[in-house]
C-alpha cells in the first residue's frame, strides 16, 4: 500500500515523485513510455536554466532526481486497469494482472497523438508513417519527407527534419503557423523546406511503405507529392482512458477537469501536466513540472487531512 | 518601446522572458532584487532535473539563459512607478527618472519577508534582526541564534543555521510546522537545534545589537532566551504595490488576481509567480516557471491580436 501513486513517466509524474518523495509520502510512479512526450523534444530550449539541452537528457535528469529518494518506486509497466479498492484506496491492475494499491492517485498520463484518419494511414504506420518527426528524422537521411501540421511539433519537426532530410514538405492545412515564432524562423533559414499551404493531405500513398502524399488541391500542378516517409504531427488527445474509469470528469476540450489544487472531481485524485487542463492548457515542461508540484502539495495536504501520512513531526 | 515589459528579476520574470524571447517579442526585464526569493534558498532540492543545486547558482542559469537571447534587455533597477501611457501603453518609472515603454506588462514582482511587529525589531534590523536566515546564518558561526516560524524557510533556516551555528532555538506559536517534512527531518537530525514550541517572541532584547528575546510564556524556567541573532521567517507578502498603481485586483490573500491565462484585472497586464493568485498559492521555482510560461504565452496570445508583435510568419 502506497501514499501515492502516480501513473505517468513525463515531467509532470517525476516532479509530482520528486515533492512527495519530500514530503516522506511512500510513492509509487508507473508507467509504459519512459519520459513521456518531453523525450520527442530534440532540442528542448525553453526550460528554464538549460540553454541547450535534449528531451530526452533532460527527462533522464527527472528521472534520477525522482528515483534518488529511498521512498519512491519506479515501474515501467502498463497501466490496464485503475479501480476503487476497499476501504476507499486504489487499486492499479497491470497488463500482467499483477495489481497495486494506494491512497491517491496522481494521473500525469500525458496525450496520445492524433491521427489523421485517412486511407493508407493505419496501413502503413510504422512504414514511413510515424507520429513523431523529431525521433524518427534520424531514418530519412537523404530522402524525402513530408510533415503535416502547423504546430510546435510540426514545425519544429520540419526544422529538424530538414537537418537530415533531402526536402522537407511542410504541409498545413491553414495559411499561418501556431507554433512558437523561435521554430517558425528556424525553418525559414532551411533552403529544404518546402511550404504547402492551405491544402489538406487525404490519403497516404504506397502498398508496403509509403511512395506519396494525395492532396485535396493541387500543388505545384499536381495532386500527389512524392515522399519516402511522413510524419503527423496534428496534435493530441489527453490519455484520460484510466481515470474515466473512476468516474473522473472530462471537460469540453477533452481534458481531465481539475480545480485549482489540481484535484480531480473524484476525491483523493489528481492530475498534472498534459493531461489535466491546468495552466491554461498549455502543455509544456514548465506548466508540467508546476502542476506536478502542485499535486504532491495537494495530496500531502490530503493525507495530512485523512492521518494517511507518515514521518511529520507534530511535536517538538 | 518594447513589446513587453517583466517587471522582476526572479524565477517567474527570467521564464516569462525566456518564452517571450523566443516568440520574438521585444522584452525588457528589469527589478532590483537580482534573483528575486530564489537565491535565499540555500539548498533548492526541489527543482526537477537538480538534486543538488544552491538557489544562487539556479538563479544564475535562469539569468544567463533569458540574457542569451539578442532581443532580451535585462535593467536591475527599483521601478517607482507605472502608469498607463499615450495610446493604451504602459510607462514605468524608475527612481532616477528614467522611464521605458511597454504594449503589456508581466508583474513578477513576488514578495516581501513578513515582519514582527513587535519591540525592538525595527532598531535592530540589520544589528542582529534578519529576514532570511540561509542567507545570514553563516555570519553567526559559533554563536546562538534563534528562528523564527514553523514553514519551509524557518525550518530549512534552522536546519542551515544549525550547520554553523553552536545553538538554534526554533521557536513556533503552534505546536506543528507547516514545513516540507524533509526539512522538518533535516532539523530533527541535528542536536544543536532546541524546539520553543507554542510560543510567541513579544520582544526583541538588545540596545546597538541583538541580545535576546522575550517570550510571552516561560521556556525551561524564564522568559527570555539570550541569543546573538533573530532569524524572522514568518512567511511573506505579496509585492503588489506597483500592480496596484495600475488598478489590478487583490485577492482575499493579497495576492494579485488572475485569470487561467494569469492575466489581471487589466487588460494587457499579466502576473506571474509568488505575486500572482496562480497555482493554489504555491509559491515554488517549479510554479513560478510554470507561471511565467503561461504568461508569456497569453501575451503573445494578446498581442497577435492586437497586432502588436512581429518576426511571426504570416504566409509560406
Amino acid at each position: 500500500m502506497y501514499d501515492v501513486a502516480i501513473i505517468g513517466l513525463g515531467a509532470a509524474g517525476y516532479t509530482a515523485a520528486i515533492y512527495t518523495a519530500r514530503y516522506k509520502l511512500s510513492t509509487l510512479i508507473v508507467g509504459e513510455d519512459e519520459g513521456g512526450m518531453g523525450v520527442t523534444a530534440a532540442e528542448v530550449g525553453n526550460w528554464p536554466g538549460a540553454i541547450d539541452i535534449k528531451g530526452p537528457d533532460l527527462m533522464e535528469s527527472f528521472k534520477k532526481h525522482a528515483t534518488n529518494f529511498d521512498n519512491v518506486t519506479r515501474k515501467q509497466a502498463r497501466v490496464e486497469k485503475v479501480s476503487k479498492g476497499d476501504k476507499a484506496y486504489f487499486q492499479i491492475t497491470y497488463q500482467n494482472g499483477e495489481t497495486d494499491e494506494a491512497k491517491t492517485l496522481i494521473f500525469a498520463t500525458g496525450s496520445d497523438k492524433r491521427h489523421l484518419g485517412v486511407p493508407g494511414e493505419d496501413k502503413l504506420s510504422g512504414k514511413g508513417v510515424t507520429y513523431c518527426a523529431t525521433c524518427d528524422a534520424f531514418f530519412y537521411k537523404g530522402k524525402d519527407v513530408a510533415v503535416l501540421g502547423g504546430g510546435d511539433s510540426a514545425v519544429e519537426g520540419a526544422a529538424i527534419a530538414a537537418q537530415v532530410a533531402n526536402k522537407v514538405y511542410l504541409i498545413h492545412r491553414r495559411k499561418e503557423f501556431r507554433a512558437e515564432p523561435f521554430w517558425v524562423d528556424e525553418v525559414k533559414k532551411k533552403d529544404n523546406v518546402e511550404y504547402v499551404l492551405e491544402r489538406r493531405v487525404v490519403e497516404i500513398l504506397g502498398d508496403d511503405k509509403v511512395s506519396g502524399v494525395k492532396l485535396d488541391k493541387e500543388f505545384n500542378g499536381s495532386d500527389t507529392i512524392n515522399v519516402d516517409g511522413v510524419f503527423i504531427e496534428i496534435g493530441s488527445i489527453p490519455s484520460t482512458s484510466l481515470a474515466e474509469m473512476l468516474g473522473c470528469k472530462i471537460d469540453d476540450r477533452k481534458h481531465l477537469k481539475v480545480g485549482e489544487d489540481m484535484q480531480t472531481s473524484v476525491k483523493g485524485v489528481f492530475a498534472a501536466g498534459d493531461v489535466s487542463s491546468g495552466s491554461n492548457y498549455f502543455a509544456q515542461f514548465a506548466t508540467a513540472a508546476g502542476e506536478g508540484s502542485v499535486a504532491a502539495n495537494s495530496v500531502f495536504n490530503y493525507l495530512q487531512g485523512d492521518g494517511g501520512s507518515e514521518g511529520y513531526l507534530s511535536e517538538g
